[in-house]
């Protein structure tokens, strides 16, 4: 199956449109976990149940104008294992459904939109916009919602709440995230005290590819660990307030950045601007690294003639399994590294 | 006093013009060691005889018509430590002349000659051309030594020849030395193996800066051992000999770099290129490196919008007392790692 159309970075909101607050918060994510009244939690499906499934949230979907001509369904079992990788580094699906022979996943036009079927729940509907905007988010996926409610019976207890293969997510079945680029916390090592104060008021935070401390690209990831007892509005505003003050302390800690400190984080990253511009092998991990300096570099009105997008799409494009998919004819590690160089070049020549 | 002239390297011959195999052979230097007869050797000079000689051997080139107008006499007791640093950094004179309080040196117009007084011998007179021309230099150097001999009675036996304080010099009195590039050779680690022939052949190496294997910016210095018992132009032969069969084995390891190899040398020259072109802040040994890798890239065709002579330069205008001597305001090290980044980007943008 080709993924043409997901591969076309061009096309993906939260990428290359401009967000509140994106010069730290990359982007806003909600979604709901649902699934169908009286039918087997997905893990006890059988096939055809599961097939069933796909067609009816395919359907749902289809049936109304508003998606009719908007939606692509990816079924995984027609996807290469180096396909549903790429889509898990680009945020459309999660491990766990790239794992499972039965899930599916329904993407819109502008890519804000995935539902993914037959993960550890029925559906898992996910937005997915550029900045700070979790607001909108919810907005948007509550439509969506209400839209498959009309056609479809979710499980539902009056008392509790939706209902949820995993009881952690019971309640809302939301979950709210940000992904934000923390460098100069990072590099201040101020993050490990701002990770362990987020989780006394039920956050979670993690690094976007790799776990905690070692978050590559200095991007994490702050979601709500806790989905009963609160309304979505209320586990949105706690998540907004959270991120807004770390990203305060991420601009202060910039702002405040002076004399030999100063000094050396500008050489660092125009060091790595000069690298990525000039190398002829580059890894995935380096690529992360010099690609969140070269990020900052902008931000901070130290390299001037790169937009973010740009490197927004480098954070995605230079994934290992992005370009396994992308450069057919690089099959070693080497090979990929020398395609990655000179894609990472052209892009930032622009 | 300043030392403008002596700073400006578009007048250092050997700098920027090319010369024979300077692809690899930066530079090739004869020098002569010759002591006034019947007068002390200058370890066991009162002052004013060594003042009498520095006037003595200035006068004899004055009263030339070659040499009359262009040549300047440098004391070292009106130096600054720093000022003396450099001008050991940029191969004027030795590291003993500089702490000699007595010593002085003569310089021409096009820097090609230098005639150090009152170093370990009354003169060390020194002729440095760029490329392989060691031929050539020996050619000057016998003009001025038979000039000076017109003016100068020199300390001279029938049997064992020119005579000197250090017996190791006794004979000809000459050194012949080149000063090579050799990352390849370095690189792939065969520099060893040739450093243990040639002191087989009477010849020593070390680095230019710093000694054998750690040779910063991968600079080496191959020079005669032995001064008695051979005539001049055999000991140039041998010299000439053994530089053009290390040139040889430098320039096929350079070709015969292939695959991944090749490609990880590429990519370290690019991002020495990247780095220098981008960097804020940059230290000597940094940049010894850095310039060490791209000039090979220039030889290579790998990077194609430099001449050599700009690296030559940089060789020696990033070197600690350079730059200190250069850079007035810059009081710190921090502060002279910016002057010479901005320094080094400066150059290799022309």
């Amino acid at each position: 199956m080709s993924l043409e159309d997901l591969m076309d970075t061009s096309r993906i909101k939260w990428i290359n449109s401009p967000g509140p607050e994106s010069d730290i918060v990359i982007s806003s994510r909600v979604r709901l976990a649902r699934n169908l009244n009286e039918v087997p939690f997905p893990h006890l499906l059988s096939e055809r149940q599961a097939n069933q499934i796909v067609d009816d949230v395919y359907s749902a979907l289809k049936e109304n104008p508003v998606f009719s001509k908007d939606i692509k369904l990816y079924k995984m079992n027609e996807l290469t294992a180096e396909q549903k990788t790429m889509l898990t580094e680009m945020h459309f699906i999660s491990m766990d459904l790239a794992n499972s022979e039965r899930g599916a996943v329904i993407i819109n036009h502008d890519k804000t939109v995935s539902i993914m079927i037959n993960e550890e729940d029925h559906l898992r509907i996910q937005v997915m916009l550029p900045g700070l905007q979790l607001e909108e988010a919810l907005r948007q996926i509550d439509k969506i919602d209400d839209l498959l409610e009309e056609k479809l019976d979710f499980a539902f207890d009056e008392k509790i709440g939706y209902l949820t293969a995993c009881p952690t997510n019971v309640g809302t079945g939301m979950r709210a995230s940000v992904m934000m680029h923390l460098p100069a916390l990072t590099m201040m090592e101020k993050i490990g005290q701002i990770l362990s104060t987020i989780s006394q008021v039920g956050l979670v935070v993690r690094g976007v590819y790799g776990e905690g401390s070692q978050a590559k690209g200095n991007l994490y990831q702050i979601s709500n660990q806790i989905t009963l007892g609160k309304s979505e509005e209320d586990i949105i505003q706690n998540v907004v307030s959270v991120a807004r003050q770390i990203l305060m302390s991420e601009r202060k800690t910039r702002q405040n950045l002076s004399g030999e400190t100063r000094l050396r984080l500008e050489d660092k990253i125009l060091r790595s601007y000069g690298i990525l511009t000039n190398a002829k092998l580059v890894t995935s991990q380096e690529a992360m690294s010099f690609i969140s300096d070269v990020r900052l570099g902008v931000d901070m009105g130290i390299i001037k003639d790169l937009v973010p997008s740009v490197l927004n799409e480098l954070f995605i494009m230079t994934g290992p399994a992005y370009i396994q998919e992308v450069s057919e004819n690089a099959t070693t590690p080497l090979e990929r590294d020398i395609y990655r160089a000179n894609f990472i070049r052209q892009k930032m020549q622009r």
